[in-house]
């Protein structure tokens, strides 16, 4: 173990270049006219695991995005541990408020800059580093290993969870270990033990079959933009309240026991209003900010879109408006109910004067995992070690929808040993991962394994 | 006269390829980049006045697009007609709908298909042609002509009501002749006598500093698009009338006259909304649809934009939104004071989550002209015998702003005869003009001419 951790400290710089070379390849998953770079970046990752010296490392094909998976699977009575990840990345607009090229990293006060960097190829790369730093000292790790790293994750992992379903026994593990997260604060290492999910719909109200003169039309015509703004405007009540009837059907109260924790974490409401510049928060009555992102449902409008956009003035009555909207899920909602119940009741109050079309974009359900199982707790001990730090338990308001796959369909817990820090700007200009995260990172996994190794 | 109408119909082939000439050149006003084809189309029609004869053709600059003038003045003891029109054109996406390029114009069915056919080169060049024809047959008018002819129209002639209060003596004349309206129905002359006016205001929302994580934030962030979505809602009742207090304080009723003659005109709900492919209509209760677009304010969005906006799902909450809003006015309504209300009123609705920015883009007052003067019976006569049907009185829901000013300032009354269709497709793609409507408009304007001398 010494020598593994030396190793991981003295190979630092060789380490930051190969993450670098990553991170230049720009795989939008989102966008399709990034299609090739997705490819790009499943080949470039498949030889590099073949390289570190992991077996069967392959690419498997998709409907979407290709799959990355590898093993090493030379242990007989170790247990398994199923790292999970995934190469895509967010979109870069606006691209206009980047310092820095989204996909030229640079390297600045103690961190690298750049689109994936904490989300997620600077953290999954970390366990693929403390992988090598094992195999090239001693040619063996403590536990047998299966890597899976996905492309479509900032997609909605569309293809995943099928994949999983149909791979059950090459999947088959004791654990699923994922560093997609972010820590409660900088110096404070966190586990965080539950998700929300999601339902993505878009929207689109068509009015009249072409873009009319507002002059000649408005009064007498209903205009798509004002319609899907009326009914935008009835899914909240002013309280925070989602008005979507049965929506809260599910939901799970959060326990005294959480509340009390989450008081203790250090969070300041004023630092965070501060950070966002804004000047005053909003959310469900009766919450607290934390309780409100990590316990409760949310709504909100991720786009919309219609009429002239341009500069200027058009005096256009558009012929249709299209909006995004998506729900973040608390356990136990389950993402196709919510999906169903959102489209009715859309149905139920556009009006006779529009068509309306609702596209069901993309889902995941949350995810909520036993603090107290074996893995958890090597994540625990892998991270003070690694950091010096006692951790937290934390949970988190985005999502990572296959988590609930992975418990549902291969029965495993999974453990979020997130790396990442709140400045990250994750989906946002400026991305960047604190370096000291990344090479202590590289320790942890490397002390994971040892640790649970030991649970067997 | 009879020569001036012989020469005419002889021209035609020329009058027509001289029209496709001026179409072809893109001086869309609200679109910065086509700044440049402004400047160009003025120069063209300076070029070509000065050509037909007129004396003192001349470009005047404005802060922002060019003014052009011209002037035959050689009549002692008869009254002058100023003729306005606009040069400029409306932007042409949606691109993909066109069927033909927007400035390649093309002749096919006995129309001319492209941008600005009908609104307003093709309209306004009739008059042009019918000086010429005088011109070259005899080298005399029956009236003294003035011509103003802007490049602003369709970005809300902001710089020509400062240059008519500056040139007050240059443009003194007896009437105003417009031709920038439309028929009520295909083989119906028309003349109208009546405009909505126009409010205009971009309203931008901002939110947090940057675009946030909508699983990290959303529930406890304000989100822009959603705040904006329910002030646009707060704008208009269910019942079709906007909540802006005092908005109503100075709408004139319409009589009970003008109710009567519009229910004489040929006009078929069923067809309407057939030809605009909705199932229903919409509007303020207790009016109908005639009522509605020409002598009630209406309020539209004309455009909406915020977070992502492209193909598949971002999950972002995003830092702004912005919405561009009209309101048509109808007589006594002023736009200063609609935009000061407005403006009051989305800050009174705005929560204190969010920055508010409201711009005045453009306004222009709504304009009622009495039907029984010299001009407006000149009008009648001469489309009369243009085209051998009575023409019937009409109003129209869409602006032209400068009317107002013509009568507040020179205090001269505007005879509005229109010459296009209701189906030219004005402000959205396939933008045609009926060569009947154009070759007959430049005989009705010749006959005008020798009408409205004979007033005097």
């Amino acid at each position: 173990m010494k020598n593994v951790l030396n190793y991981i400290e003295s190979e630092k710089e060789r380490y930051l270049s190969e993450l670098i070379t990553f991170l230049k390849i720009p795989s939008i998953s989102g966008l399709p006219e990034h299609n090739k770079d997705t490819v790009r970046a499943a080949e470039w990752l498949t030889n590099h695991l073949q390289q570190i010296g992991l077996d069967n490392a392959r690419i498997f094909e998709t409907a979407g995005h290709p799959i990355v998976y590898a093993e090493w699977l030379e242990l007989q009575d170790a247990p398994t541990v199923l790292i999970y990840g995934h190469y895509d990345v967010q979109p870069v607009d606006p691209l206009e408020l980047w310092k820095t090229k989204p996909f030229d990293p640079v390297v600045k006060n103690g961190k690298i800059w750049g689109r994936g960097t904490s989300d997620d190829k600077g953290q999954v790369f970390t366990h693929i580093k403390s992988i090598e730093a094992y195999l090239r000292n001693g040619g063996k790790l403590p536990v047998n290993i299966k890597l899976l790293i996905e492309g479509e994750e900032e997609a909605g992992s569309s293809h995943l969870g099928d994949f999983i379903s149909e791979n059950k026994d090459m999947l088959a593990a004791d654990t699923v270990l994922i560093s997609d997260t972010e820590w409660f604060a900088d110096g404070l290492p966190s586990i965080c033990y539950a998700l929300r999910g999601i339902s993505f719909v878009e929207v689109k109200v068509t009015g009249p079959n072409r873009d009319l003169h507002s002059g000649t039309f408005g009064g007498a015509v209903d205009n798509p933009i004002n319609v899907l703004c009326n009914m935008i405007s009835k899914l909240k009540s002013n309280a925070g309240v989602i008005n979507i009837p049965g929506f809260y059907d599910d939901v799970l109260d959060l326990t005294q026991e959480e509340r009390d924790g989450f008081k203790k974490l250090p969070f300041s409401e004023d630092k965070y209003m501060n950070d966002l510049g804004v000047n005053a928060l909003s959310g469900e009555i009766g919450y607290t900010t934390l309780e409100r992102t990590w316990t409760r449902p949310s709504l909100d409008l991720n786009g919309i879109k219609g009429g002239f956009i341009g500069e200027g003035a058009k005096t256009v009555l558009p012929s249709h408006a299209i909006a995004k909207i998506s729900m973040r899920l608390v356990p136990n909602q389950r993402t196709k109910d919510i999906s169903y119940k959102i489209e009715k009741y859309l149905k139920q109050i556009a009006p006779k004067t529009v068509k309306l079309d609702v596209n069901l974009l993309h889902g995941g359900n949350p995810v909520i995992a036993p603090r107290d199982n074996n893995a958890v707790q090597a994540g625990m001990q892998a991270l003070e070690e690694a950091f010096g730090t006692k951790p937290v338990f934390m949970r988190e308001g985005g999502s990572i929808p296959i988590t609930e796959v992975f418990a549902s369909v291969l029965n495993i817990p999974s453990v979020l040993m997130g790396l990442g820090l709140p400045g990250d700007n994750i989906h946002s200009p400026n991305e960047n991962f604190d370096l000291n995260n990344y090479y202590g990172g590289i320790k942890a996994s490397a002390i994971f394994f040892e640790k649970f190794a030991k649970t067997r």
